[in-house]
């Protein structure tokens, strides 16, 4: 038979299915994983569509790199260590400059997330990238959003609503002075980093944890609900970075902070005693009760105007 | 926050997800599935497209049927336990009554193929159905399509070419004079049947499998290069049904039978000394060499006009 198009498709993912884990890569019915004996499958996905997802100047390279993390980013909100991914793509008729772009982007979040690519399937129509990851955790060891207990401190990672003043920069609605700070909050929004090997660190650290994805006050609202918590948020304590600061008017900041989605970074909640991991800031704490506050005011309305 | 149109697709596909393996099930940031120790993980991943693989009157139960089942399948040439599913759904605007049909489709696929759904992903886009489907099998216990051994019984589960029929049907490319006759037909393709038992009972009797979806020729060829043998196929053993022979001209039977695709039949080889499980059909023989001929005729090119 001579080769498709597709099976040319095939050819440019094919490559990234190597790792200790990966028992049996693409060219069988399925694709084989070890998932370590006492260790339990983590498993979740995520879709996303032209239009809806992608700005005009999102290249298929960041469309790439951001599906991977946005689905990676579920497993390390589990504390599940990775161990491989597959994708659907359904496209327009192929172009061999923008499978190359796509598959440079693929490829990065593969290693960076440490996901081998063990499968896929392609079909032409428009634009859609499915990434089905999987992760796994020893038994009973994973990190649920119901764990979190009055008294436990907490705690999110890195800075946030970074990307959503990305997403204001690249739709236009906003302009920074300031090249690298435009740069750097673009990146944030077009190549987040999905919190693995945090996550994996919290295993055994953390009560609950959830990824924020669509925001501070969204997310908080989902941990305090399954856990059956008050959590109290003081907002001086927000983690913002240099760039956003520079960038966003300070009586807009709080709006970002709180409401601004896309960031990736993990909530989690830590026993008191516990130490804060690097890189991590202390937010708030759990107190019996229900919903979220920020300075003593409910905050489940007021700041969605960000609302997906 | 109100409930979105899409939150209440959720609630659309929920309640599909118990199952003993299922530990925890949707409503975390993943899902937790149980792999058994000892046991290793089979995952695929397969997409459909509205246009390339719906025709105008496959229904909303029968894409969401036939997308659960397609995909299952590739588990059943496993040898594949089904553990579960996830989806990842892009859909026009909304609409229940057509929500509704795909639910009680993918509701009856989930449970014919014992597949719980555990997670999936929804967006608003042109109509795309994913489904990633993970089983298990016992550690170097699968079955590959690379195990055929000079010696072995070629073999095959059901009947072929019935599916093409029923597309030559439903395209309306063919007449059935036999309403029952055309009926069957058309569900072969539009309801396909994972083989996922026979698989299971295949894994530790079997050399090779694979699921014939591109049609016998061009999927024997896939097992016979893997194994590095020479399959031979006799045209009077191939296994018809009752309507498939009454419906389609004697002429034409050949060419339906070895290369029509997705009948989601097992093709495997048997030790000479195994029996041949209920259902199944001997259709020749695996030697030394590799190819695959019909009668003693080299088929790799000739009957590909049904090619994908």
């Amino acid at each position: 038979m001579a080769l498709t198009e597709f099976d040319l498709i095939h050819q440019f993912f094919s490559g990234m299915d190597a790792s200790d884990h990966v028992l049996l890569g693409v060219g069988d019915d399925a694709a084989i994983i070890d998932i370590t004996d006492g260790w339990v499958l983590q498993v979740s996905t995520d879709t996303v569509t032209e239009g809806v997802h992608f700005l005009p100047d999102c290249g298929p390279s960041d469309i790439a790199y951001r599906a991977v993390m946005t689905a990676a980013s579920d497993l390390a909100a589990m504390g599940a260590a990775p161990r491989a991914m597959v994708l659907a793509l359904s496209l327009p008729e192929p172009d061999t400059t923008w499978l190359e772009a796509f598959c440079t982007g693929l490829r990065a979040a593969s290693a960076d997330a440490r996901l081998p690519l063990v499968g896929g399937d392609t079909t032409r129509g428009p634009l859609v990238v499915t990434v089905t990851v999987m992760g796994a955790t020893p038994t009973d060891h994973s990190l649920l959003r119901s764990g979190a207990a009055p008294g436990d401190r907490l705690c999110v990672s890195g800075t946030l609503g970074d990307a959503a003043a990305g997403l204001a920069l690249l739709r236009g609605d906003l302009v920074a002075s300031n090249a690298a700070d435009a740069a750097f909050l673009k990146a944030r929004f077009l190549r987040p980093t999905a919190r693995i090997s945090l996550g994996e660190s919290l295993r055994e650290l953390a009560t609950a944890a959830i990824d924020i994805s669509d925001g501070l006050l969204a997310d908080s609202t989902h941990l305090a609900t399954k856990s059956g918590v008050a959590l109290q948020i003081d907002h001086r304590l927000l983690p913002r970075s240099t760039a956003f600061s520079a960038v966003i008017d300070p009586a807009q900041q709080l709006g970002y902070v709180l409401s601004g989605g896309d960031d990736y970074e993990l909530l989690f909640t830590l026993p008191h005693s516990a130490d804060l991991p690097e890189g991590c800031t202390e937010i708030g704490r759990v107190v019996a009760g229900s919903g979220v506050s920020c300075d003593g005011m409910p905050t489940l309305r007021g700041y969605d105007h960000f609302g997906h």
